[in-house]
């Protein structure tokens, strides 16, 4: 039975949602909470193999399902050997992306079927869902722009090492954008948007303001 | 469009069925069929390292839907990327394994719901099924013996290269035999069962007798 609480971070590339988390879980840790730290796709030794053949660049070919799929299969082992005994303890779990990101991205993104994916992940999941979300949304041009600079300016950007991922088109991330904000207007409930164009230290501020208002 | 016709060849272990997969195709082609031969899981580049996975005997701790889920989605890219442009060609397609796997194996076998399997493998092939299957059935004693012969009966099995599949306990086969059992009953106007205690010729005659009298 699940006791703990189940926090995801989510939203576009390049706003800074590594940072976002590290900070966040130092504060919920300051606090004195049991905090499991993982991310998706990954977090247990046979998703970060599918980790592997997702985010490989070499894999142009691959469809549009398998992709999604390749999403799901990581994330049942995820919630099965990680994130449920987590819950299950008690504990805080803060995960880089989940459900959300397969909407928006393989969804919204690539036109798959958004009733497809959900039916797909409740079944891989066995139902396990956020009980809250911080989407960090910023416009897509200032989140290439951020990818940019750190990867070095001046560089073809290919070269440095985007990934399969990142290097799709603009456009791709306009109608993945969006579909995260529809997510977050459907369930407004569970998932708070937080303005990614602020600094750093003022987008930690407004998400601990958020929690501490919330879930303390 | 599709076109061309869909054979698989399925049932346990032990029944001999990359033989006659290999002999069929040998036949067909002297017959002066464009035949495609493929297996799964593989069949494609992302597949065959999908396959790396599912097969490691290190990975005890795979969950049965993160199974489920990898089966699928190596086969949506086999499907999409070598099965589907076969058929729209006008090719015979001969693979063996497909869709009914899943389900003998992680439904009946592992307990997954087939009703599950069935919708998830719909959308991962966009509904691609086989026109004919040949099942070669055999009892789980007769086949595990097979496999003990084929690798070296005096060893230890596990050490002599058992993978993870294989390795599973008898329980478990014997639910798969009468899961493909039950598959073949449901769907008799497209699975032929076919005796795979004889020996080699004698399958490869009934199976060539079958397709020549339904399929020339």
């Amino acid at each position: 039975m699940k006791k703990g609480l189940f926090i995801t971070f989510e939203g576009p590339e390049g706003g800074g949602k590594t940072t976002q988390v590290q900070r966040f879980i130092q504060k919920l840790r300051d606090a004195g909470h049991q905090v499991t730290q993982t991310r998706e796709p990954g977090g247990t030794e046979i998703s970060e193999k599918i980790r592997g053949i997702l985010l490989d660049p070499d894999h142009h070919a691959m469809d549009h399902r398998t992709e999604m799929l390749l999403y799901a299969a990581s994330r049942a082992q995820h919630v099965s050997q990680v994130i449920r005994p987590a819950l299950e303890q008690g504990n805080i779990v803060v995960c880089d992306r989940f459900i959300d990101a397969s909407i928006a991205y393989q969804g919204y993104g690539l036109g798959i079927s958004v009733e497809d994916i959900i039916r797909i992940n409740a079944m891989a999941t066995e139902n396990i869902a956020p009980d809250l979300t911080y989407l960090l949304d910023l416009p897509v041009e200032l989140g290439m722009q951020r990818i940019g600079e750190k990867r070095g300016h001046n560089e073809d950007l290919q070269k440095v090492g985007l990934d399969r991922i990142e290097s799709k088109a603009y456009a791709y991330h306009q109608k993945v954008r969006n579909g995260f904000l529809k997510i977050a207007e459907e369930q407004s409930e569970r998932v708070v948007v937080i303005d990614a164009t602020k600094d750093v230290e003022t987008i930690e501020a407004a998400i601990w303001e958020h929690f501490r208002a919330n879930h303390s």
